[in-house]
Order: structure tokens, then sequence, then C-alpha cells
């Protein structure tokens, strides 16, 4: 992404992850020079998004590899396994973290000591780094062409919800990776960010990117999802995903499924945006995903402020699952999944 | 409504309304003598609800007469229409506001001058507000003999949104009133109160009422629509109205629509219940509906606190049309429009 300040930088031996917890009106970079600095990072939530913590363990292993150029291959895993529970539900950190164990083994076998593998640590979280990125773009260009196919060259009118850009994903974005791509392109008459209620990752992080990238833009409740298609000329779409499953039923944050639906309505093409990493395979449909459920305290708060009576509660699910018949199209790195189901799943990505 | 504070009392000559903007955590009643302070209440948004709006609207005349015991015909309608601008998409403020200057237009035209009329519009205020509470309880009525037609004695869960109770109405509510009205006959499993964004008169109104009305409920952000009515056994929906046009189309707060479009595609019959003064009748369908847009800020900060990069825009309506083919039936004081379409609601209401 040019021209942005990216969320983790590699930069004189030591990990710089810029602290989302006070974007989008502060804009600060917190430095790590050990892992359990990085560990700190994950913890206290100055990074997320599933693949930027899933890069900052494997920074954190660069760190501890700096760090303690004499360690035991225990001791490696054990650093390991120590960053891994900063965030053990994060899929992408385990994924990364085992990636490093792995390649300590074989570095161990290979030279009898783990002097000298933080070099090829470091190589391997440039290039996941620099792979994701590559995927990104791959999936954006492939988003590029079927919009080209639908509208030829016009500027299109999009909604996206929660933050799926560069933000959450280190290099690139997903859904917003499209839409920056989409603008780079001139693509882009306005868009419409929801602003993701309760945790509002729209109406600040996805609102911070736009801006960051002069791409024009406002914020919406997700109430007004029928208003919008209904009034303005809304052409696409644009969601992450959180996890997708064989016949295409994609979980995403809370809001996504309602939007889906009434695209459907309107006749508004609905795409997901994802890596393969986030498709689960050995999940037929979508009722085999589990919803986590959040605090209730960030719906009868905002922003610290208490908004609800005290005796109220609230239910807060955090992801909803889109039927695989409400998107018009599944893009990732190996291209476009039309009308998704089991059979196109398969035929494009196994 | 047994045992609660009522939004609007008329005491020693003053207008006192219940400050809805600091509830549910602080119970304060502002005090007006004028009826430019009638205008703050209402342009402020001290009272909100369409009908209480409107009876803001004629106790605020009534304020006018009692400080211009002899004011001219003209200035009068011109007080009346003043008025009418703190919020011009409240058809019920108009209503109510003709109804004024009709009856001031007879009374002159009775006694040659406007001296005295403060109380013959003192005795329309308060006969208003007190039939509106028995118009309430019949829609109410109407409502739950529906409901047992369809599910019989059983407890229910419904979902609601923004706040249509006695703090939007005065003596009782419109959908809240219905769900108050099954509460008050066990018929109440569960309520989600939606909590409504920008402004959040679900999460902070609705929930205050149902607080104090015991029933049981949880609070919702709107993106959840569809994975409560996937996954929670919803069995109705009831909203409110700002406006309902000939053929059923119903003008109500952001995020009605949106709701009514994920519930037909559940097959979750989706309720409006409005008086016949929330009906304009010389529209034919919602197209003719102008939508009021509310400023960017209730978007941009939440409770106070800025959320938005400060370069960001936000588009808040604060209304949308639901399609009258979404809608099961609406309740108004003069029964059931079941299917609601031209000729339904010209057949039971004109």
């Amino acid at each position: 992404m040019k021209g942005v300040k990216l969320p983790l930088l590699w930069e004189n031996d030591k990990l710089k992850l810029i602290d989302q917890r006070k974007l989008p009106l502060e804009e600060t970079y917190v430095e790590y020079d050990t892992h359990e600095g990085a560990f700190d990072g994950i913890k206290l939530m100055v990074v997320r998004g599933a693949p930027l913590i899933g890069f900052t363990g494997l920074y954190g292993m660069v760190l501890y590899a700096q760090n303690h150029p004499k360690s035991s291959v225990e001791d490696f895993n054990k650093a390991a396994d120590y960053l891994n529970t900063a965030r053990p539900t994060a899929v992408n950190l385990s994924y990364e973290l085992n990636r490093t164990k792995e390649l300590a083994k074989n570095y161990f076998d290979k030279n009898g000591t783990l002097e000298g593998v933080r070099e090829d640590l470091l190589t391997l979280a440039k290039e996941s780094f620099d792979r994701l990125g590559r995927d990104n773009l791959a999936m954006a260009q492939s988003a590029l062409k079927e919009l080209e196919s639908l509208y030829g060259d016009r500027k299109l009118n999009v909604i996206t919800l929660c933050n799926t850009g560069y933000l959450a994903c280190g290099p690139m974005g997903t859904a917003l990776g499209v839409i920056a791509h989409l603008h780079e392109n001139n693509r882009i008459e306005h868009v419409y960010a929801s602003e993701t209620r309760p945790y509002l990752q729209g109406g600040r992080l996805t609102a911070y990117e736009l801006c960051q990238l002069n791409v024009p833009h406002s914020i919406i409740v997700e109430g007004s999802f029928s208003y919008l298609m209904k009034t303005k000329k809304i052409d696409a779409i644009f969601i992450g995903a959180d996890r997708i499953v064989l016949n295409g039923d994609t979980a995403n944050k809370v809001g996504s499924s309602t939007l889906s639906i009434v695209a459907k309505r309107y006749g508004v093409p609905f795409y997901v945006v994802a890596p393969t990493s986030s498709f689960d395979f050995d999940a037929k449909t979508g009722s085999e995903i589990e919803i986590e459920m959040r605090p209730e305290e960030e719906i009868l708060s905002c922003q610290g402020v208490r908004i609800a009576p005290m005796q109220s509660t609230a239910l807060n699910p955090s992801f909803d699952v889109t039927d695989h018949e409400d998107i018009a199209a599944i893009f990732c790195e190996k291209g476009m999944i039309k009308n998704p189901n089991t059979e196109e799943v398969t035929r494009v990505c196994l």
C-alpha cells in the first residue's frame, strides 16, 4: 500500500507496531526488542486482525532468536508456546508459531545448533508478509476484473463492513484491499463504511484507512443498509471472512448476513474476499460453525460510557453466517468462486 | 401505564418533559412556560416519539395562548407554523398543530377574539392525550388477538426497534405498548431490544421501559438481526411508524426496513403499530416520503466521545421506508390492516 503507515515494521532489528488502540485519533508506533514485548503487543491488543497477529508471532520469534543466539530447541519451543498464549484462539498465531518451531527443528537437525537461525526466521517472516501481500493483490485483481465485466470502467459505490484492510492484514487488506485496488484504478465513486457495532471497527479503523488512502467515504450505521441500497446506487458489497466452509457459507463479523440478505433483495452483488487459509474444508455447511459470544459490556457501553440501564443485559454474538446463496462470488488468491457452493469451492480451491 | 413516570406532564400551567437525552441513567424533568421552549424541547430531542412530539406541539400552543391572550389568528397560526419546523418529518406534529389552528379559527369566528382560547386548547390537549391511551390499548388488544390466533397462549420471543413505548407516546406505547400488553397477559418469553444506532433509543429508552415494566430482555445491535432470526425462535417483530402512506408503506426509524427484509427472509411476521393519526392518506406510496437527514456528528461520535477520524464524514438518514409487502399487518385503533395495501388501508381507515 503506497504512502500509508504500515501497522507492522521491522527496522533496526526491532519490531514496530502501530498502536491500534489509539487509532484513528492518534498514530503512534510501539517498539519491541524482545519476544516478551511482542507477547504484550498481542495481549494488550496493540495489534489486531488474525494475519497481523500471526506476523507479530513470527517477528516475536525473530526477536527471541536475536536475543538468545545459543538457545536450545527446547527453550525455543517454550518461547513459541509462551507467545501462543497471548491470544490462544487466534488460529494464524499458532499456525505461524508452529512454522517457526518446525524451521528451528530442521535447522538444528542440520547444524547441531540454533546459532544463526535468526536469519532464516527473518526470511520466513518477511516472505510470509510479502506473500500475503501478493495473495491479497491477486484477489483484488480478480475482483477488479469481475467488476469490469459487470460495470465497465465506471466509478462504483460500494459498502463494506468491519475492518479488513492493511491494519488487519499487514501488507494489504482483503475486502478493503479490493476497495483500495479499485481506488488506485480510479473505479471508486464512494465507499460506505458500516460502523460495525459494537466494537466500531468500521467507524474507527476502516474510516482511518480510507482517510489515509484519500478514498471518498461516509460512515453509516448497520440499520441503514436498506435505506442505502434503495436510495443510493450501490454497485457492490465487499466483506472479509473469519471462516468459509465447504459449501461457501461464510462466518464473518456480525452484520454480514443481515447485509447479504438486504443486498439480495435489491440485487446488489455481495462479495467475500479471503485467502484460502480462511477456508475450513472439514466443515460442510455453516451450521457447523460455532459462534463466539463476546462480553455484554461491549453493547451496554460505548467507548467506555454506559448507555443501557444498569439492570439490562445484552446478547453479543461476534459473528454470523452468511448463506452461500446470498454470495455472488468469493475472491481468494486462487481466483474467483462464482455462485459458491460445494462443487465450485472444491473446483477452485482443492 | 401503572407505576411509571410519564414523559409529559402539565402542572401549574407549565409543560414538564422528562429529559429523554439523559435516560436511562438519570430521570429529570425540564419545565417549559413558552411555546419557544416547547420548540426547543422538540428540536433538541428532550422529547421524541411522533405522538409525544404532537402533544408537545399541542401544549406548546396552550403556552402560546397563555402568554399571548390577545393574539391575532394570524400570529397564532405563525406560532403554530414555527413550532411545526422543529421536526418536519413528524406528521403528528403538523396534525396536532393544524387542529389547534382550526380550533383557534372556529373560536375566533364565534367570539371575535382569541382571548380565552387557552382553555379550549388545554381541553383539546388533555383529551387527545387520554384518547391516545385508549387508542393504544385498542391496538394492543387487536395485536394480542392476532398473536393468539397464530400461537395460542404460549409465550413469545419478539424483536423491537427504537423506542415506541410510553416515553414516545405519552399515556401508553404503540409497538412497545403491544409488548407491555402481551407481558401483562403473560405472553412474553423474551424481548430483543435493538439498540438503534446512532441515537440508541433502543439501548437506552426501550431497555429503560422494559426494566420499569420488569420484562425479560436483551439489548442487541442492528447487525445481529439475521443471527437472531436464524438462531433464536423469534415469533414476531413490532415497530412503530412515523408515517404510513395510503398503500401501507411505512416510514420509521432507520433500521426498520432492514429488519423487515430479514424478517421476510426468515418468515417472521413483521407488525407495524400506529394510530391513524400517523397515516398520511395524501401520499400514495413510500416514494413520496422525504427522509430527514440528521447531523453526521451522531454517527461520528458516540455519547460525546469521538469515534471516527477527524476527516471522515457520515451519512445519517433518520428514517427508512418499509415496503408494505414486508408488513404482515398494521395495528391501528380502528383494527387490524392485514397484508396492507391501498385497498385494505382504505377499507379499514377511511
